[in-house]
């Protein structure tokens, strides 16, 4: 079968066997994928990644314990968690300390033919459920982790800053969930996302702004942005961290304590947050498909999402 | 009346006139003043503090528009905010944007033989409580501000790092408000003092525990300290952030964000949270005093209070 292969920055594909599907385990044959900007640092050798990445999918069962399963659409939770230590317990796997994660930490990714996930980790999708819109379901509950991390009051504006794919499903979620959002962004044709859902967007990012907002979303990935989201947030107010930034960022930490923000990191999150928005009309996620490419163009796929201002761009089976 | 200068690092004394008291002001006689990093840092010219510093005192009372007040002993809350925005509406006026600070910003300071606050700033203490106690006021204010702003259940074990002037505080009352406290620093001469009042110490700061605690206060001053504190963070914990340090910090915003912890900026608190603390067996402050000079050798004061591990240095009405 034919599998994607990541190493010292190179996108290549080889041809490996079909993976052993362990108990408790299923057999996943990809139908669609999208590639992540975690992808694009795992490529730039962030992590010190060698292997298959991906790990935003949409599969079908080809074999499992489970009957039933096979043959069904789905998506997965990409954490393997242990299930038996405290974090697993209190159903936070997704920060159980011996995790493995799907195409990102020890565990083969989706950008293959086929793949391996346990049953637990999957949520079948409902027939008329477009695979292209339910690729989205993974990076859609990292935008819902913001709500289940902060209780933000009915009724508050957030401030999103980035008009990333990130940025975008944050945003759009916020609106979604009845926020009034604000969204901060360099990209006017990328903020029309936003815009055409009803989120106020604002496409001039270099006069921001200062202490204006309770509710704030670093979504842009890059030092400025979360310096900028600092000085936006108000006394006592609240700034999501929603986007890694690699190596050290330099803070000024004095407003952030003069002012008594409250910074809150935020990872990736729950499917079952985010699959219900998946059939609403004010997540328009499809829109935000640049490209498609075929799992053995994995490497011009690569390229085309490396290339500045690209949304998403998706990778399909043979 | 002498009074204190700070001008380009050079710490003076200058005789001026005893200020003018405006309507709804008292005028204050200086009985005995605390130095505090704030001030070494006016110093060393953050901020580009020029003028009288001092915010931890206690002082007579000597004229005021409350009759009862003349001859009272009192401390004071160093924030004169405008009562009229919402932050003050809320009671947060040390968030009022038009705020002035004693001896901080637009307001000469406490290291003078008069000075003047509004009468609504001020606590007047019960007989019998020793002004060197009431002279930790506003610091141990400032400890408390951890439990104003987070909601500690109660048993939780909080490691406080850093064992310097407000490291201790921190920890002191953390302890006397019933928590397990696991104080790390690197002066066993200091921790000796929490060590007495129940908190349990660690003068090796070298093999810090990794991702150990779920609440964690970082008091150390310093960008190692910092960092070293987010280590010590439990994935979802909440790491509060009581002190400043100047300039830019590089921090890895990587595991604040894939542990998804809290951080949270705490500056100065209430006054009636910290004075029943003075009543408290556990909390030792007067241990804290390293030296007392007298007013007009305030130069002298602020050398030794710039010394590496010295404590708290009182300075003293003539």
């Amino acid at each position: 079968m034919l599998a994607v292969h990541i190493e010292n920055g190179a996108v290549t594909t080889r041809d490996i066997p079909i993976p052993h599907r362990a108990e408790g385990f299923a057999l996943l044959r990809l139908l669609v994928a999208g590639i992540c900007n975690t992808d694009l640092e795992l490529q730039r050798g962030y992590y010190g990644f060698s292997g298959t990445p991906g790990h935003e999918f949409v599969a079908e069962v080809a074999a499992a314990d489970t009957p039933t399963l096979v043959g069904k659409r789905v998506v997965g939770e990409i954490n393997l968690a242990c299930t038996e230590c405290g974090w697993c317990r209190k159903g936070l796997g997704r920060h159980c300390p011996s995790r493995r994660v799907l195409g990102i930490v020890n565990q083969p990714g989706a950008f293959e033919e086929f793949f391996v996930l346990p049953e637990r980790n999957l949520h079948v999708l409902r027939e008329g459920l477009s695979a292209e819109r339910a690729v989205f379901t993974e990076p859609l509950a990292a935008a819902c982790e913001i709500l289940d991390q902060a209780a933000i009051p009915p009724g508050e504006t957030i401030a999103v800053l980035g008009d990333g794919k990130l940025g975008l499903l944050v945003a759009l979620v916020l609106n979604a969930h009845g926020y009034p959002v604000h969204q901060f962004g360099r990209h006017p044709e990328k903020l029309r996302i936003a815009e055409a859902a009803g989120v106020a967007t604002e496409p001039n990012p270099e006069n921001l702004p200062t202490a204006a907002y309770e509710w704030v979303v670093d979504a842009t990935g890059n030092p400025e942005g979360l310096r900028a989201a600092i000085a936006m947030t108000r006394p006592r107010g609240t700034l999501i961290m929603k986007s890694t930034v690699h190596g050290a960022v330099g803070i000024d930490t004095a407003p952030v304590i003069v002012n008594e923000l409250t910074l809150v990191g935020s990872r990736c999150g729950r499917f079952e947050a985010a699959l219900p928005l998946l059939n609403h009309e004010l997540i328009p996620v499809e829109r935000m498909i640049a490209d498609r490419f075929e799992l053995r163009d994995a490497a011009k796929a690569f390229a085309r999402a490396s290339e500045r201002g690209v949304l998403k761009v998706l990778l399909q089976a043979g």
